[in-house]
C-alpha cells in the first residue's frame, strides 16, 4: 500500500550510509535480522517467525507472524514520530511504544518501538522506512551540554502517536519537549497561551515519564494552530536553554551533505 | 512578610554572580520569567499568570495565579533544603517536589520544586531565594567518582520538606544519603543507633526513589539529637565512601571566595 | 557450612588485591563493618546488629539480627548470580535483591543485596564468598560503546536468583539481556527456539526492569538445553551489538593474570 510514498522517502535519503567510508567502523551484520542502525545509537532488527512464548510474553496476535523492532539509546519522541511515517506507509500494526531511562539520553528517554505484521516485507519495510525518515524527525532536538528541547509537529498523526502519546488519530498534533524540567513549564505554558489548541497529555518526572528530567505536553488541532503552538515553544525553549550554556544546536550528531 | 530574613539572606549572597567574567558564559536569557541559574544545572523561573489547562494538569487551585518553579540535573535534598528556607522566607505555598533520575545526577536524583502564590512578586521572591541559599545547602553533599554522601539538617522543616520527605512541619529534621546504596544502609544504622531521634522514611532503590542507587532515611526529633545522628551517619560514610576511591570532597564546583 | 567451598574459591581468587600497587588508590576503611569492594563499583558490608526500626523498615524477622549488604554501581546479574553462589555456601538467606538504574550502568543496571544471617560470621562469610566470585560472573557481560549484552548459565539455582528473577530452585537456570532493547529481542527469540526450555519471565524497559534500556529472558530446563539456549543467544548478540560499533569486549575493567 502506497508504495510510491515508500520509494520516494527511501530514494531521497537511502544513498548516505553508503558514501561514509568504511574504515574502523562497526561491521553490518550478517544476520538476516538485520536491517540497519542509525541516529541516537538506533538499531532496527525484524523477526520472521517470532517465537510462541514471547508472543505470549507481549501479547501479540497470533496472525501477526513477523516483528519489526527498533530501539535506540537516545530519542523517544524522534523516534515515535519516525515510526508514525513508517506507519502510514506500510501494511503493520504498532504493537508496543516504550520508553526507557538511558545514561546516553541525557536528560531524556530512549525508545523501543514494535510494529507487527502477517508478512515479514511489512515489518522489514516498516523499519526501513523509519531508519530512513529518523535523521529529520531528530533535526527537532535541540540541545547543549546543560538540557535539551524538542519540537514536534506531524500534520496528520497515525498509531505511533496514538501508542507513544495519546495522539487522536488524523488530526495533527504536536509535542513539546523541556529539559530540564522548569524549562519544559514554560514551553508549555507559552504553547498553549498562543494557539487554540487541544491539550492531550501533561507528563512531568514522576507522572507519564521514566523520572526523566522533563516536562512534555502534547496537544493537537488544526494544523496551523498547532505549528504556532511548537513555534512560541520554541522560541522560549532556546531562550531559558541558552541561559544554561551555550547556544542550542541540533543534536543529530553529523553532517551528512 | 519575613522582609528582614530575605533580604539578609540576599544581600549575603547576592553579589556572587555579578563578580564572575562575563566571557563566554551562558547569556542570560531576556524572557521576563527568567530568575536565574545555579549550581548542579539548576534553573529558577516564574510564570505570572500559569494556563488554565496546565494549571489543571498540576491540580493547582485558582487562587494562585503564579508560579515560581526549579529545576536541576543534579541535586535533590539541597534543593528541597533550599526551598523550605526559601517557603519560610515568602508568601508562597510549595506545591510539589518532583524528583527525577538524571544522568548528571551520578546515582543520585535531580528535582523540580513549583513554589505558587496569588502574587507573582512572592513567587519570584521565593525562587531567588532558593537560588541565593543553594550553594550552602550543597556543601553538605560529598563525592568522589565512586559514588556520594549527603548529610542535611534543618532545626525547623517548613513545607518543602514535608512535600519532599514528610517532615513534620516545625520540627528539626535530619536526612541522611549514601551512594551507592550499601553506604546509605551503614550511615542510617549509624545515625539511628547514636542519637534519639524518630525514623520518619526509609527509601532505598525499588522503594521511594526513582530507582536510584542510594538508601536515604528521614528522621525528626530534638534539634541537639538530629545534629549528632546525621554527624554520626557522616563519619560512617565519609571512612566508606574514601574505601571505594578518593577522598570525598563536597560536590559544589566551584569556590566563590 | 561446606567450608571446603568456600576456602577453596576464596583462595583461588583472594590474592588479587594484595598484587595492587597501593598507591593513590582507595583507602581501606577500617570500621569494623567494612569487608571489601570490588568491580562494577561494589561494595561489600557487613552490620552485625542491624538497628531496630531499619529492620522493620525492611521487614526482617527477629532472629536475623546480622546483614551483609553489597551494592554496585553497574551490575545487576552478574552480582545475583555471585550472591546466588554465597547464599549456597553459607548459612545466610537473601533478605532482598533491588536493582537500580545508575549513570555508571550504561544501559542497564546497579543493584544492592542483602544477606540476613542470625550469626554475623556467616553474613560476613556471605559477602566475602559474594565478592571473590565477583569477577568470573562479570566474565559473561560483553559490551562496547552502543551497548552491552550477558549471558548466564547456572547449573542449580538457589535463592539469590529466585530473589532477582523468579527462578525455580535447585534447577539450572539461565538469563540473557541485550541492550539495547531490539537486540535483547533477538537474543530471546534464538535461545527459545535453539532448547526446549522452559521461559520464566520476560522483561522490557516498562515491564519488569528499572525502565532500563534491555529486554532480558530468564528460563529453566535441563542444564544442556539452557546451556545451548544461552549459547544461541550469544551468538546472535555478539553479532548485532557488533554490528553498532566495535567488537564487543568483556566489560570486565582489568586483567589480573
Amino acid at each position: 500500500m502506497d508504495n510510491e510514498l515508500i520509494n520516494s522517502i527511501l530514494s531521497s535519503v537511502g544513498s548516505t550510509d553508503t558514501d561514509m567510508p568504511a574504515e574502523e567502523g562497526p561491521i553490518r551484520s550478517n544476520l538476516t535480522e538485520f536491517i540497519g542502525t542509525g541516529t541516537g545509537d538506533t538499531i532496527g532488527l525484524v523477526i520472521a517467525n517470532l517465537d510462541y512464548h514471547i508472543r505470549e510474553s507481549i501479547d501479540l496476535a497470533p496472525q501477526y507472524r513477523s516483528i519489526g523492532i527498533v530501539s535506540s539509546r537516545t530519542g523517544g519522541a524522534p523516534h515515535v514520530m519516525a515510526a508514525d511515517e513508517a506507519v502510514k506507509a506500510t501494511n503493520t500494526i504498532i504493537k508496543s511504544v516504550e520508553f526507557c531511562r538511558d545514561t546516553k539520553g541525557g536528560a531524556g528517554h530512549g525508545s523501543t518501538i514494535i510494529f507487527a505484521s502477517e508478512d515479514v516485507a511489512d515489518s522489514r519495510r516498516a523499519v526501513e522506512v523509519m531508519l530512513s525518515v529518523l535523521d529529520r524527525q531528530f533535526m527537532n532536538v535541540y540541545g547543549n551540554d546543560a538540557g535539551h528541547i524538542e519540537l514536534h509537529a506531524s500534520a496528520r498523526a497515525s498509531y505511533a502517536l496514538e501508542a507513544g502519546f495519546g495522539a487522536p488519530v488524523g488530526k495533527a498534533f504536536g509535542i513539546t519537549v523541556g529539559a530540564p524540567a522548569a524549562i519544559g513549564m514554560l514551553m508549555a505554558d507559552a504553547a498553549l497561551k498562543t494557539a487554540d489548541v487541544d491539550l492531550v497529555s501533561y507528563s512531568s518526572p514522576q507522572v507519564g515519564t521514566c523520572y526523566s528530567n522533563e516536562i512534555i505536553i502534547t496537544f493537537s488541532g488544526d494544523s496551523g494552530a498547532v505549528r504556532q503552538a511548537v513555534d512560541a515553544a520554541g522560541e522560549v525553549g532556546m531562550s531559558l536553554l541558552g541561559s544554561m550554556g551555550s547556544r542550542p544546536q541540533p543534536t543529530i550528531p553529523h553532517d551528512d551533505k
